[in-house]
């Protein structure tokens, strides 16, 4: 999708801000960044000459992808001038309120500004803001946002319908899939289904049921092929026919029936014992993996199940 | 892996022992399989013609593929010389227990007895067996097993280890991913996994937090794309910088706290308002979705991840 270039602001360059930074520029922006770290400039661009080449559809390389990005050590002279901020600093209330109201001071009212925060909800962090709290609202991306599509576009109770849709509809020029969380609720969806599952999870691997190995292969060689393809609620639908109530009808009092028993065996994240000992049974796993293998080909993977997902839609 | 050739009983061509025959056929082995429903056998040697030309690294083809597969109406002549028993009956009691009695009864008493049953540990249909109940256990494949690789391996308390053993290396030698679950608990892994899941997304849907498109998103464009390559504990080990205690410790915190939110609006499968809710809401989204296409797609898909990810594999 074409969309004439903006200057965008990221304020704060750890993991997320470098991987939207790689990820605006690759999509023809222009990027004006900030962080107080110390040799923050210096790691910012020798991520993006070789991250930059990486992302789907980039036309950067690690030659040219420096044109359009300027590190800053003082970002407030910029910002009258900008078109869009993604802000992600630390996720902490006392930094994040007077970074927030700074921001909202020193910009025009009338643009959106975008926090990737993944735990405080905007509605916390709005609160010393005076110009148009309206205008905020979090795009929380899923690590690393140069390369996984979700971003959960979630406004709190102020936000301006406008902005939301502005958000959505600029996470999508990015090649994103944003959804929307129409309620501030703890962890979003994506930690929140993440969470369910691992709670179950751990308590699998601690009572020792199955190993911390074998239950991942339940994911890689099972649950997840499917879950890369087809989400809960549409796996449910076709298991039913294609009708999601005979699902609900049919098999719902298994589903209840096994939900009372994980309820009933839920684990405890209060008792030592029972995270020490999944602690104990995943290290007995993992220490003998080779554990950056394992992440490369996963990033591997990872671009081209996303590659291959965006050429099939493409292709309807 | 090369293995010696078999001579394997299917009991029962629904969805499953229809799919578990044309992946013993395509891995070389003779077939011997029964059904009572009216036109099973036409049914079945449709559906092989058709599917077993698809099975990863099939050599069979629509032509030959019947060659080594006999339906009978009365298998019990054939059982004191069959090798192995997948067995694939319906998920009752009353007729579990006397056919488990029964092909325990008319075979050697060496041979593997697996059951493909989901719903039933096979401690509660053993009972009226008196030969030799300790080579009868659970081999619950996920559907369409001549896909999927995950098979869970589940004994009850009686099942000598050798025979867990041996049903590991069966399905290993067809190119299956099998774990072991050390105990019986209602679901097994996947399922009850895939129910923590669900429950949470039924309860944010019915809520009205996310629209189920956009859970579904959630998963098919963020989680699902990860845990198709690395599993849940893999996830948070890697979250962690490599190292799950410093996850657990860090954010494990965090994860309690959505998980006691979860459970404090956690949905309530009793409530017929609620369960209504979750069912118009996907009814009012499906229902514009061409489904077929969707299936279609979702078992190209499969083919596809499955292959590479056993390319991948070979080539380590």
């Amino acid at each position: 999708m074409a969309t004439p270039s903006k200057t965008i602001a990221v304020i704060g360059t750890g993991v997320i801000g470098s991987s939207w930074t790689a990820l605006f520029l690759t999509k023809g922006h222009k990027v004006i960044v900030t962080d107080p770290a110390p040799d923050a400039e210096r790691k910012l661009h020798e991520y993006l000459q070789k991250t930059c080449p990486t992302v789907p559809r980039s036309t950067l390389t690690a030659v040219n992808c420096l044109e359009n990005v300027t590190f800053v050590a003082d970002i407030d002279p910029y910002l009258p001038s900008v078109d869009l901020i993604q802000e992600n600093g630390p996720e902490r209330l006392d930094i994040k309120r007077p970074l927030i109201a700074r921001l909202d001071a020193l910009t025009p009212p009338h643009i959106p500004i975008l926090s990737s925060s993944s735990g405080l909800p905007s509605s916390t962090f709005i609160t010393e803001c005076t110009n148009n709290p309206g205008r905020i609202l979090i795009g929380h991306p899923f690590n690393p946002p140069h390369l996984v599509p979700l971003v959960e576009v979630v406004p709190h109770p102020g936000t301006s319908d406008e902005y939301v849709d502005a958000a959505y509809a600029f996470y999508k020029s990015l090649d994103k899939d944003p959804i929307i969380v129409r309620q501030e609720t703890p962890g979003f969806i994506a930690n929140r289904l993440q969470a369910a599952l691992c709670a179950e999870a751990y308590s699998l691997i601690g009572r020792g049921v199955v190993s911390a190995q074998d239950l991942d292969k339940t994911m890689t060689s099972g649950l997840g092929l499917r879950w890369a393809l087809t989400g809960p609620i549409m796996t449910n639908t076709l298991g039913g026919g294609g009708d999601f109530g005979h699902f609900m009808d049919h098999l719902g009092p298994a589903l209840k029936g096994w939900v009372y028993d994980m309820e009933a065996q839920g684990f405890d994240f209060e008792d030592k014992d029972s995270v020490d000992a999944v602690k104990q049974r995943v290290n007995g796993w993992v220490g003998g993996v080779d554990l950056a293998g394992v992440e490369r080909r996963r990033d591997e993977g990872l671009v081209g199940l996303v590659q291959r997902k965006q050429n099939g839609s493409r292709r309807e």
